[in-house]
C-alpha cells in the first residue's frame, strides 16, 4: 500500500455512496413534485432499496478497516476533514442494530400516517400511541448513538442534524432569547399598534405571473439554473444534488406575499448548496455542515437580504409590472410593512421572525423532557398550551393548533427544532459580517445585485463545505461563535427604529 | 428448505433488482423530460452506480446456485416462467466478462459523441473508427452470449432485444416483404397521384391546446393517469415503471398532424405496460415480452386503430374545436387521406407505414452482413446507397439522409431493427384477430371508445407479460404464428381499395 491509499479507497467508496444518495434525492423531488399518486408503492420500493444498498455499502467492515489504516496516512487538511466526515457518517450508520433501525423506519412511517388523521380530526389521542412509540425508539436510538459519541441520548440525536452541536453550546443562547424576546415582542406590537395598518395588494395574482416573478428573482440573487430548476409542490423545499438543484413552491393566487419570500428562502438553501466546494464534488467533506448553517442561508437571503428596505424598494417596480397594478398598496412603504409585519399565532410555520424563535423554544424544551424521560407522551397536549401560553400568551384551544401542527416528531425528527433558531441567528451574524467587509451590500441590494453579498458567502461559508465545524466556521467568518446579539440587535433595528 | 425456499428467495432477490430498474428508468426520463444541461455529469454517475450495484446483484454467485436448486422445485405455471427469465437475465449478464462490458460501455458512449459531429457534418468518415470499434466488439459479444445461449453471434445479439428470436424465423417473412412491397407501394402511388393532393391544416397550433387535446385521446385510449403522465422531451418515448408511466412527446406548433398520433404511438406502448400482470409486478414475468410486442401495441394503436377512416372521423370535431379551425383541411376524407399520405423518403423515422418495412430490410441486411463479417464498415455507405435505391429508387446523395440518419449502430444496437417491423406485421395480425372476437371495435373506435379493443389486448397481450414467448403468445392469440399476410391485407385494404 502506498502512503494514501486506503483514503484513495475511501473516496472512491463514498464516491459510489453520493451517487445512491443523489438518485435518492431525484426521486424524493420527483416524488414530491411530479408523480403521480398511482406511483407511491413502486416509490417507496425504489428508495427503500437505495437506503438498504447505501446501508450495505456504508457498513461494510472493510470501511472500519480503511478509515483506521487512512487515519496513520500523510493527509493534507482537506483530505483530513474529509476522513472525519466519513468516520462520522460510518459511525452513524454502525451505531444501531439492525434491529433498531427497522423498528424505527417501520415507526415513523406508522407516525406520519397517525399524525395526518389525527391532525385532520384535531385529536391527540389518535396519534398518542405511534409517538409513545416513536419516543420511546428515539431514547433507545439517542442511547445507542450517544454510546458510540460519547454523548447524552438528546446531544446525540440532534448531532445527526448538527454536527458537534451541544444542548450545552445552545442553553445559554436560548435562555437569554426567553428573556428578551417576550418583552422586546411586546414592545414591537405597541409600536405597530400606533401605525396605520398596511394595506393588503388585491389579487387574483396567476400563478405563471408569479412563478415569471420568482424565476427573475432567483436568477438575480445568483441561481445557477444551468445547474437546477423551480417547480411546484404542496411542501416548499430545496431537494436534488448541488449540479442538479431542484426547488420547489406552491401558488397562491390570492397573496404573492409569503409565496415570493418562500422562493427566495429556498433559493437561499440553494446558493449554498451551489457554493459547496466543486473540487470535492461526491464526498462527504463537500457537504453542507449542517442544518444551523443550511438554515442560515436560507433566513440570510430571506429574512436579512429581502425583506430588507432597500430590497422591497427595488420590488416595487417589479411587482406593479408583473402583474399591471399600482396604488397605494404598492408603495415601497406599505409593502415594506406588509413584509415585516409582526402577528404572534399558533402556527410555526407561518410566524414572523419576532414570534418564531418562541416557537422553537417550547419544543426544543418539551421534546428534551421527551427523551430524558421527564414529559410522558399522555401529557404532551397540556404542556405544550400551557408553554405556549407563558410564552406569548395564547391560548391553545385545538390540538391541530398546537401538538399536532406539523410533523416533526411523528415522523421521528427529535432534536432537529433547536437549529431553525440556530439558523436566524447565524444568519443575522453572518449577515452582519458581511456588511461589515462589504458595507456596499444594501444599496446593492437595492438595484437587485447580489453578488457583493454573494461573493463574501462563498468565499466564507459555502466554499467551506464540511471542513470545520459549524462553530469554527462562524468564528473563521465573523470573529466570533454564536450568540444571539446581531440577531437581537437586527430585530430591534427593524422593528423598533426601522 | 421448504419445497420452494431457493424460488422464493429469487423472488425476493429479483425484486430489489426491479427497484433498482426502476429508479434508473425514472432517472433517464427525468434526464430527458426535465434535467437541466449542467446535471448530466451527476447524472451520469448516478446511472453508472445503479448499473454497477444492479450487476452486482444479478451475477452474485448464489443466484446460480438459486435457480439450479429452484428448478427442482414445484412450482406453479408462472413461477416457472417467472425462473425461466430469471436464468435468462443471469445469463446475459454473465455471459460477458467485465473486460468486454466495459469496453462496450465506453465504445458506444464514444460512438453516439462521433455519430452526432459525424451528423452534423453528413460525413461517415468522422465516424467509421468509432463504429469499427463498435462492429469489432459486437461480434465478440455476439459470439460470447451465442457460446452461453447456444445461438450464432447475431440470433446472441437479436435475443437481447426479442427472447428467443431467430433471424431463420423472421427470414422468410421479410423475403416475402422484399417481394411484395416494392410493387404494392409503386400501385398505392399510382392510384394515389391519379387524386387531389389533401389539404394541410394551417397554424399555429399552440403547444397547449395539443397537448390538452392529446391528454384527452390518451384518456379516452384507456391511458390511467393515476399512473403516468404526459410531458415534453426532443425525443418522444415511454419510460418509467409499470405503475408510473412516463411518456413525452414534442410539439411542432406549425403542424399537429404527426405530434398527434406521436401521443397515440407512445400511448400504446404505455397501455402495454400499465396492462402487465399486477399480481406478478416486480418479477421478471410480468416484464414486456420483447421489442416487437412492444412495437406491436404502439403501431396498433396508432396504425390500425387511430389512422384508421373510424377513428379520423372522431377526430375531425374535436380538431375543430381545439383549434377553432373549419374549412376544408377539416373534412373527414380531406384528414384520412392526410393520416394515410404514402411519401417513399430517406428517413425511416417519418415514414409512411408502407414504405417503412424497407428501411428495415435495408438496415437488418446490413447489420448481419457486418456481424457475419462479410461487410466492412468502410463499406457501409456504398452499400447503403445502393440497397436503399434497389428497394425505393431514390438515391442518396448524403450520409445524413443515409447511414448516419438513426444512432442505433453508434449507440450499439445490433439486432434491434427487425423487430420494428416484426412489430407492425405483429400489430396488424392482432388487430385482425380482434376484430375477429369482437366485431363492434371499429364502429367503437368511431365514437372515441377503445374499451373493446383494450380488454381484447388486456386478456391476450397485456396481461400474458412474459409468461410464453412471443410466438406462443402470437399463436394463442390469433391462432397462428407471425406470418405477414394481415400486414399486407390491411395495406391493401386501406391504400389500395380504401
Amino acid at each position: 500500500m502506498n502512503q494514501v491509499s486506503a483514503y484513495r479507497s475511501l473516496e472512491t467508496r463514498f464516491r459510489r455512496l453520493a451517487a445512491i444518495e443523489g438518485a435518492s434525492s431525484m426521486l424524493w423531488w420527483d416524488q414530491a413534485a411530479m408523480m403521480p399518486a398511482g406511483g407511491a408503492e413502486a416509490r417507496a420500493e425504489q428508495l427503500a432499496e437505495l437506503k438498504l444498498v447505501r446501508h450495505e455499502m456504508l457498513t461494510d467492515p472493510l470501511i472500519r478497516d480503511l478509515i483506521e489504516a487512512a487515519e496513520g496516512e500523510t493527509l493534507d487538511e482537506w483530505q483530513r476533514a474529509n476522513l472525519l466526515e466519513m468516520r462520522r457518517r460510518w459511525l452513524n450508520a454502525t451505531a444501531l442494530e439492525p434491529r433498531l433501525v427497522e423498528a424505527w423506519s417501520r415507526a415513523t412511517s406508522d407516525g406520519e400516517m397517525a399524525w395526518r388523521t389525527a391532525r385532520a380530526k384535531s385529536d391527540f389521542a389518535l396519534a398518542r400511541a405511534a409517538l409513545e412509540k416513536i419516543v420511546g425508539l428515539a431514547r433507545e436510538i439517542g442511547q445507542a448513538k450517544g454510546a458510540a459519541l460519547g454523548l447524552d441520548p438528546y446531544d446525540a440525536l440532534h448531532d445527526g442534524y448538527e454536527p458537534g452541536g451541544r444542548a450545552a453550546d445552545f442553553d445559554p443562547i436560548f435562555a437569554r432569547l426567553e428573556r428578551e424576546l417576550p418583552p422586546l415582542l411586546a414592545a414591537v406590537l405597541e409600536r405597530q399598534s400606533r401605525r396605520p395598518k398596511p394595506v393588503k395588494p388585491q389579487g387574483p395574482f396567476p400563478a405563471a405571473k408569479q412563478k415569471a416573478l420568482g424565476l427573475k428573482l432567483m436568477a438575480a440573487a445568483g441561481f445557477d439554473f444551468e445547474h437546477g430548476r423551480l417547480d411546484e409542490s404542496p411542501h416548499p423545499f430545496c431537494g436534488g444534488v448541488a449540479e442538479d438543484l431542484r426547488l420547489t413552491t406552491r401558488y397562491d393566487e390570492s397573496s404573492f406575499v409569503s409565496g415570493l419570500m418562500g422562493v427566495m428562502h429556498e433559493t437561499g438553501h440553494a446558493l449554498y448548496e451551489q457554493g459547496l466546494p466543486a473540487a470535492w464534488r461526491n464526498q462527504p467533506v463537500a457537504e453542507p455542515r449542517g442544518m444551523s448553517i443550511h438554515e442560515s442561508q436560507s433566513l440570510l437571503i430571506e429574512m436579512q437580504a429581502c425583506r430588507s428596505r432597500a430590497f422591497v424598494e427595488y420590488l416595487v417596480p417589479l411587482l406593479r409590472e408583473s402583474f399591471g397594478a399600482s396604488g397605494p398598496a404598492y408603495e415601497a412603504e406599505n409593502l415594506y410593512r406588509l413584509y415585516t409585519w409582526v402577528q404572534p399565532g399558533y402556527i410555526r410555520v407561518d410566524a414572523d421572525e419576532v414570534t418564531y424563535p418562541l416557537h422553537i423554544l417550547l419544543r426544543t424544551r418539551l421534546e428534551r423532557a421527551m427523551i430524558a424521560g421527564d414529559l410522558a407522551v399522555a401529557d404532551l397536549p397540556q404542556a405544550w398550551n400551557e408553554g405556549f401560553h407563558a410564552l406569548t400568551g395564547l391560548e391553545v384551544k385545538e390540538d391541530r393548533l398546537g401538538c399536532l401542527q406539523d410533523p416533526h416528531w411523528y415522523g421521528g425528527d427529535f432534536g432537529y427544532f433547536p437549529t431553525y433558531s440556530m439558523g436566524a441567528m447565524t444568519a443575522a451574524q453572518l449577515f452582519q459580517a458581511a456588511l461589515g467587509a462589504k458595507p456596499e451590500i444594501p444599496e446593492r441590494l437595492g438595484r437587485g445585485d447580489f453578488r457583493p453579498l454573494l461573493a463574501w458567502l462563498r468565499a466564507h461559508v459555502h466554499g467551506q463545505g464540511s471542513k470545520v465545524s459549524a462553530p469554527e466556521l462562524l468564528t473563521r467568518a465573523t470573529g466570533r461563535p454564536l450568540d444571539p446579539e446581531a440577531f437581537l440587535g437586527h430585530l430591534r433595528r427593524r422593528y423598533l427604529e426601522g
